[in-house]
């Protein structure tokens, strides 16, 4: 599939793997671009030291990096630190990008902008972005609930269209194969950011217990709660919630996190003993609702060559119908 | 677009008008039968002789019918009565379908089945479905939270494929223009079930107030919530939720529902006041997240038409591009 993203930056497949903290390590990052997508490493919360070594891990090929917004905010040195590693591109999530818009424009060939509301989408385009990721709510890890990538996508490709034509549009959220990034195309998106279908590939660097549990579930089998950054003390801002497998944690704090709040030290001790065991009965698989499309773990390249292929014959095949 | 629906039913357009209770009447339905769709009048919460009064206003035309299931489970006589007006085609959403499947298969021409989880659908195969309505959280109205079109389509289609391959999909939820229908078609569904568009249309019975002010907002108006049903004193199965426009009302009790109950008496009394007087900044605009793509209110046949245009245009574009 070619289109305006794989045009500009010379890719063979419309294909971007998300900068998924402490997933989307070198060597899930290099793989990705090897073989065709673009690869971005995810620096999370911030570790230079962890984000330099998988840099190193990714080789020769150019992969690019990825930021939390307001936690660059609490520690403005981890974005030069990122930086120092030459990114190929640098995506910002979940905050306001326009501090830092200068600085990564100059320092490597784009900067991604992801939103998960259109109020987000004039900060995005104040701070010059030159791809924006629409994140909706069928996405797993951290965003927002309210917003599925089927409206969120062509209202924020019409509003680009209007305001800012050669402004690149990726979709993200509930993309695991050809039929969902042939979907996004028609939405007006010039390409996709996978995360579930990348988490669960080989080179991930996500839990093999987790994985192996989440390739027997269905798309019924998540949820999006506050739940685990609860446990794990992470102070998230109003609005953003974390979508997540459900387990017996979730099962029974979802909507209930007032209660949780009352008897956290106990559960966050649990947790953590789970995180250490890999009993991801307790402990949380960061995966989204595509995981019931996902019934295997090959390898970055295959899951590339596999979306791109079945997209176009899907896309062929109803072109031919009209 | 020709697709396994348009061919079943002899339709010009892959696209159903959602049963929606109150707002697809006779006019709407009829409307969308006679543009080559299909129309579907709402029998909402069961009211004999207003589903038999808009079969009068349908005309010649045939036109479906539809009940909320676990309203039928209630009042079973309801369920004679739509029949008794010779619908088309008959729809079943929220509950079991399968005590009533029999006797809407034998009197009208198809059975069609509406579920929000894969969960559901299992009852809805064994009831013998012969259409399968996938409606996921973007859609307006009653619904379920948690599933998107964009992975719920597939995976259904998928089940269909290896145990009902004869049995259609429609998908429902968020779909407003040509690109969702291009998309849900990507996705594995043979047609579409359209709410919010076709409810800013000229024949719907929906407020000219509601429209009004439905296509001035973006997608990030709208909220899933219980709140609503409180105030209207509708008993819905748990696990059920309703979006609907953001307004005062949703802004101040969503996510607050434990504390409406203490003051429902006072907020039910002024939301009364508020439908009566046709002011919807406190009483409920039903639609979906797909309302950021609507921006006029034409009428039912030129939507279908535009959507249908659309689609092709979009579908032809991309396949050429493979």
């Amino acid at each position: 599939m070619q289109t305006r993203f794989t045009d500009r930056f010379q890719l063979k497949y419309p294909i971007a793997c998300a900068p998924m903290a402490m997933v989307s390590g070198g060597i899930l990052a290099g793989a990705v671009s090897r073989a065709g997508g673009l690869g971005l490493i995810g620096g999370g919360y911030g570790n230079a030291e962890w984000i330099a070594q998988e840099h190193a891990l990714a080789g020769d090929t150019p992969v690019g990096g990825g930021l939390i917004t307001w936690m660059v905010d609490k520690q403005p040195d981890i974005l030069d630190a990122a930086l120092s590693n030459k990114p190929w591109v640098f995506m910002l999530s979940f905050g306001d990008p326009r501090p830092y818009a200068r600085k990564i424009k100059d320092s490597c060939s784009a900067l991604f902008c992801q939103v998960q509301r259109l109020s987000q989408l004039d900060l995005a385009l104040e701070a010059g972005a030159d791809v924006i990721v629409a994140q909706s709510s069928e996405a797993g890890g951290h965003g927002m609930n309210n917003r599925a990538t089927l409206t969120l996508v062509p209202e924020v490709a019409d509003i680009l269209a209007a305001r800012a034509p050669n402004t690149l549009l990726l979709a993200a959220g509930g993309i695991a194969d050809g039929r969902g990034l042939a979907a996004a195309l028609t939405l007006g998106a010039d390409g996709v950011l996978v995360g579930s279908r990348l988490w669960a590939s080989r080179e991930s660097l996500a839990h093999q217990a987790s994985k192996a549990l989440a390739v027997r579930l269905t798309g019924d089998d998540t949820d999006r709660s506050i739940v685990f950054d609860i446990l794990r003390e992470l102070s998230w801002p109003e609005g953003y919630s974390f979508r997540a497998l459900k387990n017996t944690m979730t099962e029974r704090w979802s909507g209930r996190e007032d209660q949780l709040l009352q008897v956290v030290e106990e559960e966050r001790a649990k947790y953590l003993a789970a995180v250490a065991a890999g009993d991801f009965s307790i402990a949380h698989s960061t995966a989204g609702q595509a995981i019931g499309m996902i019934h295997d773990i090959p390898t970055a390249a295959e899951i590339l060559e596999r979306m791109d292929k079945q997209a176009a014959d899907v896309l062929l095949r109803l072109g031919r119908r009209t």
